[in-house]
């Protein structure tokens, strides 16, 4: 389905890129942030795109985006672009965003293809919504169109999520689909509806943003709006998540939770992970008053005082509550430069203006979105410091961070040892 | 005439360039796009320009720039900046643009040189201006002046166009001379005059820009302006072209014809073209409504629903229509940004707002131009991809593309196959 | 007192950058402006910042800046960002603006501590306004906290300069401290106070910033404000020096100058330099008609027409007039920018609006310092041409310039030869 990426990067022979990852894990301190070169050289980042996280599968949107057919969209990550597309016989196709003639970008931002037809608008190559070549203006008669389509890349659609690989060999993702499906499947995410997106450039490491990502010890002190709905990091949150549990059970909901995320995920699966967190005591939904702004979503009986996070990949976030659920899709695009995309999602058949406001729907994530950008790009300018050290990570609040990096220096470790001879020496 | 330039450039002795664009070239399919590494790689940009492009002749502007005596006018290529000034006795000179006291930029922009001379804002060094050191402020009364005159640069003018070498063994120009003389001494260009000028900057490759100006096929698509009034690319271009042949005997014209452009140039020759092509049936200019919008250049006894092509290097383009004309000068900057400086002209004797108003005769040139900024940025973008590699030329309507990159890659390959051979290694 | 530094920058075997530089020096023209290399190569910029400039001390600010307990301010170089805050008891501490958690930066500006703590808005870890840690937040009871303070960075305060080394063996200091209470004493600069800064980016090299603040060659061509108002360079300032001399000792003062500056300093010592120069004849201040426009500062008993001078470090220069001063404190960032954080003092216990008026104080240096940045950006732009080559400087008027270069050149050299043996490989 796939075809041979391109290889002919220009060879580098004089960095010795594998020794040097290997004595830098050597010397990582256990459960301590990373050493710098992980944050900030464009070497090391190289390497764990091409060779880390390239393995993984990325979320690029949701279906409701692409809701009829010969809509498409765009989605961005490192120097890739991916369109997605609506066929007429209701498939998703997902394909690299690279003219097989001169190489151009084909389509900009998302859009609906006239006539079912992606036509570059350089040279007017015209390309099916699968991506297959129709006609390739002024070439020869006999110019082999077969194998001149657009690079088809693997797609999944899991609850509404357009799960998207890029690599030769992907991780099975079975796995992940139940998980979603398990837990999602209450809020009928497979039919809910996109109503808003940011895209927000953190100045800052792609991974400095998952670790502020993953953990809420940061709340309390960066993140007070958050922090008055949430149960998170509560001091009774034991005892919330069991009323929780009660809660959930008097409703006769089956939620289905599992960790098989970083470090957890089976050889050859990708990691994912399903879970329940309670809401403060007397809040209904993340919004200025705690009360749902918009309705009721999938089966749920009540509105539970509850949200149920889902995690595909390392970098691809999901967090819902009975009324709105957001989407948090990291995507990388240099050492120092990583793009969020945001994305808010209610019922299907909720209509703005009568049923929900974007505006109640959108604020908290607004406002925590816009507080993690500047954390995240501090963090990033403290790390490029000679006196920055790797530091402890506070157990156990930061254990899904510490579960992170401890993740990311393993994929790296095994990535070093199986590079080809030539390129490891 | 030309110092020898400064080649105390950073050594770097781990960066085996010449064989990686050996390897490089021995992979490149023949009549496809390049390979990803020679429109992004920033090691091979600046072997490209040391080693290629500085070899040819840079047409920095036309004389009507620099009528009066004093004038100058400055023009950027890569690192370098050039000053061109109209000396008393009406000679035009060519000098690097840094002040040999401490370094600095001397002249910023076009301008009227006071008193004749060329005064460097940082300490008041000046110069004639030829370029010699005039007043070496505040050295030794023995001070050598002769040695430490600006570096001058050869320059021809030809029809007008300033044409500069930045060499220490510029390439034969007397054919391009006289291959310009043949074809634009019709619209007497040396005595047309500068009305307007837009610097463009793409974030693009500068053969990416050079692939998009030699070829047609994407005027379709993407320059509906264009392609309104222009006959190239018709199905009927052959018998448009035969009457155009028979419209100029009529006329009593002579164009000079010739293609010793890419590949066809004599060996130590600058590369250069001269072509004739027809505009669409009852069109006489490149306007709004075809009909012409300035008085009739040189000694075209009429509109003859033509335009002349005239390329000299392979990065300096031009373009005649009877009443007015076009420069396309491509000034590489980095691997990824490139300025295009337009320059339109029309007969020297015109009076803006009586016999022609400015923007009816930016107008066609402007919006296409414009388009031309987007579509080699995407091309660019896309070029970056792991899923890009080299398309195929559709020939014979992109055969000039063809021959750029051929070109190119043959004078790349003669450039490693002549390194020292300390930077072969 | 000074943890010692994070050594694992990503190890560079392929770059013998020492032998780069031997190489350099060794072709580097005597009192002729530096080889391009040395202006522009990101490699060198990286080994002169760690080996030559971080062994001096840096200028961050005006003990009038954290007047009181609990202020702070924060002072950013290269990629480093000091915290410099007054204590309880008065006491000034300088510390590494990076949370010994995550690495986040700290502190934003300058302001206030709440409850004299500094707390990191990451994740709220806490420390005294000395840097030790006092609350390690959900970090387990038995935590080292002793061991996570931030890291203290040497300070000195000397009339009221705070100075601050990076170094983990910092140059002796003493003689720099006498130097400015022999000169700056008079003016009592330990209680002036500050009432403006600017903190302008050059896009260019900070050698060059350095080169053009320490000649007035360029006064004459460049600064007509500056050249109006002071006697520097005036074919009669040996008079006026004796002049100023014989005026001096009749106002009963007591000026010690000296010239420890570069290459003059003794092994370990900090350079160091102090100065008088007269102004214009019947000019009394920097200012638009030359008139004082703040009160007297110091034990002054009448406007002296005269400025004095102060030197510490290679990149800390100091100017004051009888009614204000100037604090021009240099802070590279890359091989291609260099801020400037200029800040004027008048006397203490000066009111705005009464004893004086912001904008007449800040005039001069406004229109110098804008034009400086001008002048110097221009100068990097010549410097990467392919013909600049190093020119000769004007001796004796830019003696400091070349003393500066020289020094540059030789501080070096000897960092080249003390590389422990794999570096210099």
């Amino acid at each position: 389905m796939l075809d041979k990426p391109n290889r002919n990067f220009l060879a580098n022979n004089s960095s010795p890129i594998g020794n040097t990852i290997a004595k830098l894990i050597a010397n990582q301190p256990g459960d301590y942030s990373l050493q710098q070169a992980f944050y900030t050289s464009p070497e090391i980042y190289r390497f764990e795109i091409d060779n880390v996280l390239m393995k993984h599968w990325h979320c690029v949107g949701h279906q409701s985006q692409i809701a009829e057919a010969g809509q498409y969209l765009v989605y961005d990550i490192d120097k890739e672009s991916i369109i997605v597309t609506r066929a007429q016989d209701g498939e998703i196709y997902a394909m690299s965003n690279v003219c097989r003639h001169r190489g151009s970008r084909i389509c900009d931002g998302s859009g609906k293809a006239e006539g079912n037809t992606l036509v570059c608008p350089y040279h007017a190559w015209s390309y099916g919504l699968d991506g297959s070549l129709q006609h390739a203006r002024m070439m020869p008669r006999n110019f082999d169109k077969a194998s001149h389509g657009l690079t088809r890349l693997p797609v999944r659609v899991a609850q509404g999520l357009i799960l998207v690989s890029l690599s030769e060999s992907p991780l099975e993702i079975d796995t992940a689909i139940q998980t979603v499906d398990g837990i999602y499947g209450n809020y009928d995410w497979a039919n809910a509806k996109v109503i808003h997106q940011n895209k927000i450039t953190f100045k800052a490491n792609w991974k400095l943003a998952l670790e502020n990502q993953v953990e809420c010890m940061h709340c309390g002190p960066a993140h007070p709006e958050f922090s008055d709905l949430h149960g998170m990091g509560l001091p009774n949150e034991a005892q919330l998540r069991q009323e929780l549990v009660e809660r959930t059970k008097a409703l006769d909901l089956n939620f289905v939770c599992n960790d098989l995320w970083a470090l957890n995920a089976p050889e050859g699966h990708e990691m994912t992970f399903a879970d329940r967190v309670p809401m403060k005591p007397g809040v209904l939904s993340a919004t200025s008053d705690g009360n749902p702004v918009a309705p009721i979503m999938g089966n749920l009986p009540a509105h539970d005082g509850a949200f149920s996070l889902y995690y595909v990949g390392p970098h691809n976030h999901f967090i819902t509550y009975s009324d709105y659920g957001g989407m948090f899709c990291y995507s990388p695009k240099s050492a120092d430069e990583t793009t969020l995309t945001f994305t808010w999602l209610v019922r299907g058949d909720a209509k703005e203006g009568v049923d929900y406001h974007r505006e109640k729907v959108t604020w908290l994530w607004d406002v925590t979105s816009a507080a993690d950008k500047k954390i995240v790009e501090d963090n990033h300018l403290g790390v490029l410091s000679r006196f920055y050290n790797p530091g402890p990570y506070a157990l156990p609040i930061e254990y899904k961070t510490a579960r992170f990096t401890k993740w990311y220096l393993e994929a790296m470790m095994r990535a070093v040892e199986t590079l080809p001879a030539e390129d490891a020496a």
